[in-house]
């Protein structure tokens, strides 16, 4: 009986411990991530190829006709300026003014004009908020007039059908439409070329389960960013673009940032005082490449941002080395544009 | 020379000093603010005493209305219901039930109802922020099926003008309407009522200078809500209700608070995938009595509820002497309804 009992509890063991070192629910091939990339795989997670909706499903024939478009300077009035004017695929998808330029000589937008790339992600688009995706913006800065300042809708139409390749591309894009050069199919074109402009970086060969992808300091880096609470905003697969956010919880903007203007943000479009002074958090991939930073590119140097972000939204004193270290990990959110995508 | 360059300098002392003392900007018969008092006034500001829209001016006839329509039971299908059965002004705007019985026995809504104090401030209303102010959300639950179910708005309107009393009232309510009981003015007199909601507190006595209003222990949790990072959500003079957060930014919220449903909050309406798990932070503004906590009520007790934002959303470890001390802060928030907005 004893022997039998004796047999039962050691197949019972290596029963067990067999089944510990195979669970069912692990693929072997996936390498074991440590603590860290555990926990940070759960607080952003890896980027997609193609940032999806379901309202406008990615094919090649749009990815095409956008591409075109995003970089055509057809579309501004005097035909001067394209997407890629302000948001150049060639400098991390922004030009790296305070205040873009626009098509009519001498004026210039009130924000930084944000970076294209992995803005698909976003929950919402431009600073305020006020288009819901990458489609809705698409048309905004044709119209405006201190941008690419097009009249009005007729006169895009009628630029692009008059052009030799437009309406057989916009056909191929849009079988579906018994006319296809809308301004509606021009937004979903240029959207779904948006939707693949996804930067992976080391950051996500990392998350992946490659933990040599991120050096010394900018691993450091990260779990300051995890432990300081930047990750309280910068969150996501974009780290940021997820919510919006006071800027300044912790005392007022302008006086650190030096900013010329007080813009009050979301609550102008919604007209809610408990808004006032709202933006959407951005996301903070290719941060290091997207200088000036802010709103209103107040800021020019990744680190001054840094710390003054600590300061104003979490208030805390980060010292130098704190802020050289998560600087270090902000550059491992540097990534690449892909080559198909990108002019020529 | 020298008792000239003295009696100058004498002079530019005394005239600084006087200077100093009496600044011209601060006007002399408001209290002294204490360093924490000014802080803290600048984080959220004191309550008003009508919570304005210019959209829905708020006048008497239109309260004396509201009131009416918030505790009549006329409004809800079976006539067992009013907004009052949910949202009682004699329990703080709530019914403490996790989830509220319906109109029709034995249904119940999905979320915990939100108390109606103090919610016009919020920036939006419901949990999920479908509705964007007060005059929109209270119609909402009058034609929810498992709330007040009533079939349709025809249905409401020829309840309220076979009513004795209502057609004149709107007529009063709204004199420039040719035809007054109109279901917009329906949720717009029920949202002047609500505009009148505001509870303000012993904190607010302390934000306007009295620095005794506080108890030692409400002050030392005070400074730790504010220390700790709980003002990066919990902001403005509703202490939250200013924006969406995502709930459990350090874990799975359902881990630690027990939910037996793990709903996805925001992104069910806004089909956005960054906004998985977001929910309206709500204000903290009689927190102490509007127990059961969080979306789904599934926390009874406001210190397990300090505890489980703590270790969410800033991914700390509070002490179970810091939450003793914020739980005591909060108990400061804890005001009263205006008698005359209260039933009878």
């Amino acid at each position: 009986m004893k022997k039998l009992l004796l047999f039962v509890a050691v197949l019972l063991v290596f029963g067990c411990k067999q089944k510990d070192q195979v669970p069912a629910t692990v693929e072997p091939s996936k390498p074991a991530l440590n603590e860290l990339q555990t926990k940070v795989t759960g607080l952003f997670g890896e980027l997609p190829l193609v940032a999806e909706n379901q309202n406008n499903p990615v094919t090649e024939e749009k990815v095409v006709l956008g591409k075109k478009l995003y970089f055509d300077n057809l579309l501004s009035k005097n035909k001067t300026e394209s997407c890629n004017t302000c948001h150049n695929l060639d400098t991390y998808g922004v030009d790296n003014h305070q205040f873009s330029p626009g098509d009519k000589k001498g004026t210039s937008g009130g924000r930084n004009a944000p970076t294209t790339l992995n803005a698909a992600l976003h929950f919402v688009q431009f600073w305020d908020g006020r288009a819901a995706d990458v489609e809705e913006q698409a048309g905004g800065p044709v119209m405006n007039p201190v941008e690419m300042g097009m009249p009005d809708e007729k006169f895009v139409l009628e630029r692009l059908k008059a052009d030799k390749d437009y309406p057989g591309l916009f056909a191929k894009a849009f079988p579906e439409s018994k006319d296809a050069v809308t301004i509606e199919n021009m937004r979903k074109a240029i959207g779904a070329f948006e939707r693949k402009l996804m930067t992976p970086s080391k950051f996500d060969a990392y998350m992946k389960g490659d933990s040599t992808a991120l050096t010394a300091e900018q691993t450091e880096g990260l779990k300051l960013f995890v432990e300081k609470g930047c990750t309280s905003c910068h969150m996501g697969n974009a780290i940021g673009g997820s919510m919006y956010q006071k800027f300044g919880v912790y005392g007022d903007y302008w006086k650190m940032t030096k900013s010329q203007k007080i813009d009050e943000g979301r609550s102008l479009i919604s007209k809610n005082a408990a808004e006032k002074y709202f933006f959407k958090v951005p996301s903070l991939r290719n941060i290091s490449k997207t200088y000036p930073y802010f709103h209103d590119g107040s800021v020019k140097d990744l680190k001054e941002a840094v710390k003054i972000m600590g300061k104003l939204q979490l208030n805390l004193d980060l010292t130098p080395q704190e802020v050289d270290k998560i600087s270090a990990f902000l550059d491992s959110l540097t990534g690449e544009v892909p080559a198909e995508l990108k002019n020529k």
